[in-house]
C-alpha cells in the first residue's frame, strides 16, 4: 500500500497505517485534493493485503475542521448542478470508499471534529478521543441540511435516533463526555495518550484474524438493509467461508496444544 | 398555517406553533375527532411554509393519557374488522403525517404520557421532559399488541432493541431519568422551564435554514430502510439540493464577512 | 410443549418454560446435538400455546461457553463447505427459531456467555445479568468473522453499531455493567436473584395477552428493515387483529368495572 501521498499524511509500518489530514494551523480542512486523494487511497486498501488496520489521526491537536471554507464552500458557491452534485458524490465515495476498504478503520479524535472531518470519524469503525473533543455535525450552521454523506442513516445507528436529530438539527458539538455515554466513542483518553491507545487497538485488530476481520466488516455493512432472516442466511455463507479459512485451524490447533494463536490473516 | 382548530389547542408565533391536546381535567385524551383533525393539520403543515417548527406541549401538568378509554376503547369493542382497520390505519397516518410535515417537531413531556400519548412523543423529533414525566408505552396492559402506530420500528431505533422490548412487554413506565440515560429525551428540566426550554430550542431551529432543515427530517426518514450505498446516493442528490439554495449563500457571505447569517428559510 | 428432551434442561411450570444447556462442569457448551434440539424445540414453540414465557437460564454459575472446542471446533476445521454451510446454517436456524417461536424469551445471564452463547442472549428477548457475567463475542480470537448466527445485524440494534463494532472487532468480554449501561442487559442482580427475578419477569408477561404479546413479538422481527411507512401500514393491520381479540375486551370491562383484567390469550 502506498505511502507517498500529495494531500495528506500517511505512514504504514508494521501492517498498521497511520493518516491524518494536513494543514494543522487551519485546523487540518478537507479540500477537493485531499477528499479526492482519501477517496482513492481507501479504494486502493479494498486490493491491499498488507495493511491490516488504518488509524486516523488529529494533527496538532485537532482532527479536522472539515471542508475548508475559502478552498471547498466558497467556489461551491458558484457551481451549477451537474457540478454539485459530482462533489457531493466525491464526498460520499469516501464515505463508501472507508465502508468499503474491508480493513478496520480505529478514529482517534482530538480538538476539532467539523463537518465532513466529524463525519470521517463517524465513518470509521471504532472511536477514540480526548476529553477536548469536540464533534460537530454543524451542517445546517452553513444553511445546508444533516443528510450529509450518509450521516442520516449511519449517526442514528451509532447514537440513535433522538441523539442523531439533535445534532443535526442545532448543529451543536458532541463532547467526549457525551460521545461516550451515547455510545459514539469507545473510550475516552487523556491527550498524551490518544496516539499510542489507537495504535494499541489497532495492534490488537492486526495481530487478529485479518480475512475474517475483513468478513466482520464486509457484513456489518452488508446486513444494514436485510430482513433477520436474509442476515443469518448471509452469515451462515460467510462464516462457512471463514471456516476454511487457515486462521481457524491455526486457532484450533493453538488451543489444543495450549498456545496462543497466531494468526496469519488467510 | 391554521390555528383555528376544533379538538386540540395550536397557538402559532413568529413561526413556531405549539400544540397541545385538551382536557386536562383527564389527562388530555385523544378521541377519534383529535386523531383525525391531529391528522390533517400535520397533513397540511407539508405544504406550509410559515412555521418552521412545532412544539407539542403538555396541558396542566400531563402530555396525554392516549386513547381514552370511554371515547375510544369503548367503541372499538364493537366494530367489525374493516372499521377497526379504518381506525388503527387513521392513528397511523397521524404518525406519518408527522413524519412527513416537513418541519421538526420538539414534544415537551411533562406528567403522563402514555399509549397513543407516548407514540406521539415518539414520532416527534426531539424530546424534552420533567423529571415528573412517565412514559408508558402501555398497550399490553390493555389486551394488546406493543406494535401500534409504529412503536416496533421507531422505538428500538430510539432507545435500541432491548429496552425497547422491556417497555413494549412489560408495558411498564420509562422515567424521565431512564429516558434521558437511554437516548428517548434529549434532556430533563424542571417542570417550571419546561415550556420555555422547548421553545428556546424551537427558536434555534426556526431561526435555522428552513429548507435545509426540511431536508434533514425528509432524509431521516427516507433512508430508513435503505442500504448504506442507497443512504449515501440519496444525501448526495439531497444535499446538492440544498448547495443551490440560498441559506448556503447566506451563510458563506456571512461567513467570509465574519458576521452571523440570517437564514431565510429558501 | 415437551419437556422431554436428550441435550439440554428443560422444565415447565404455569406456562413459563425453563430452559438450560447442559455439563456445568465444562460451563455448558453446545454441541451438534443441542444445537439441533434446541432449534426444533424452538420450532415446536411456534406451534404451542401453552408455554406463555420462556427462561433461558445459567447452570451451576455459567450461561454457556458457546460451541466445544472438541465437539464442534475440531470437527469443523475436518468438513468440506458443503458440511461446513449446514453446520452455519443449523446455528443460525436456532436464531431464527428463537426470533419467530412467538413467545418472550427472558436470558438470565451469569458467569461465562461466550460465543453461541454469547449469541443465545443476544437472540432473547430480555435479558437479565448478574455483576459476574462475562458475555462475549469471541469469533475473532477463534480464527471466525464477527458476523456469525446473525451478530453483525443484531448485536448493532441492541448496543449501537460503535459498541458492537468494538466486540466483534476485538473479541472481548463485556461486562455486565457495560451491558446495562449499553442497553444489553435490562437489569443487573445479584446471583441469587437471578432465577427469580427471570421467573418474576416472565409471569408478569405470562400473565399478560399471550395472542398481543406473541404480535409484539412478531412485528419487533417483521419491522426490522421495512421503512417507516411499510412498518405503519403493517401494524395497522396487526394491531386490528389484536382488536377483535377478547383479551382487548376483557381489559375494556375490567377497566369499566374498576378491576385488574385476566387475560386469557386469545
Amino acid at each position: 500500500m502506498r505511502q507517498d501521498v500529495s494531500y495528506f499524511n500517511c505512514d504504514i509500518a508494521d501492517g498498521i497505517a497511520t493518516v491524518s489530514l494536513d494543514r494543522p494551523e487551519r485546523k487540518n480542512p478537507l479540500t477537493f485534493d485531499s477528499y479526492a486523494e482519501l477517496r482513492d487511497w481507501f479504494r486502493d486498501l479494498h486490493y491491499d493485503d498488507t495493511v491490516k488496520a488504518v488509524v486516523f489521526a488529529p494533527n496538532g491537536g485537532n482532527f479536522s475542521s472539515g471542508g475548508d471554507v475559502h478552498d471547498i464552500i466558497g467556489p461551491l458557491t458558484k457551481m451549477n448542478m451537474k457540478e454539485l452534485l459530482a462533489f457531493t458524490r466525491m464526498t460520499g465515495d469516501l464515505v463508501k470508499a472507508m465502508v468499503n476498504c474491508g480493513t478496520p478503520i480505529i478514529a482517534a479524535v482530538d480538538g476539532v471534529c467539523a463537518g465532513a472531518g466529524a463525519i470521517i470519524s463517524m465513518a470509521s469503525d471504532l472511536r477514540l478521543a480526548t476529553p477536548e473533543a469536540k464533534t460537530a455535525f454543524l451542517f445546517n450552521r452553513v444553511g445546508l441540511a444533516g443528510c450529509d454523506m450518509g450521516a442520516c442513516a449511519i449517526l442514528p445507528r451509532i447514537i440513535g435516533q433522538g441523539r442523531a436529530a439533535e445534532l443535526l438539527y442545532l448543529g451543536r458539538s458532541m463532547s467526549a463526555e457525551e460521545g461516550v455515554a451515547w455510545g459514539y466513542f469507545n473510550k475516552v483518553v487523556e491527550a498524551g495518550e490518544l496516539l499510542s491507545a489507537a495504535q494499541t487497538m489497532a495492534r490488537r485488530i492486526a495481530d487478529g484474524p485479518g480475512f475474517a476481520n475483513m468478513m466482520t466488516k464486509t457484513m456489518l455493512a452488508q446486513e444494514w438493509s436485510m430482513s433477520i432472516e436474509q442476515a443469518i442466511e448471509a452469515e451462515a455463507q460467510a462464516q462457512a467461508i471463514c471456516m476454511q479459512g487457515q486462521d481457524f485451524h491455526r486457532a484450533y490447533h493453538a488451543f489444543v496444544a495450549k498456545e496462543k494463536p497466531v494468526f496469519e490473516g488467510d
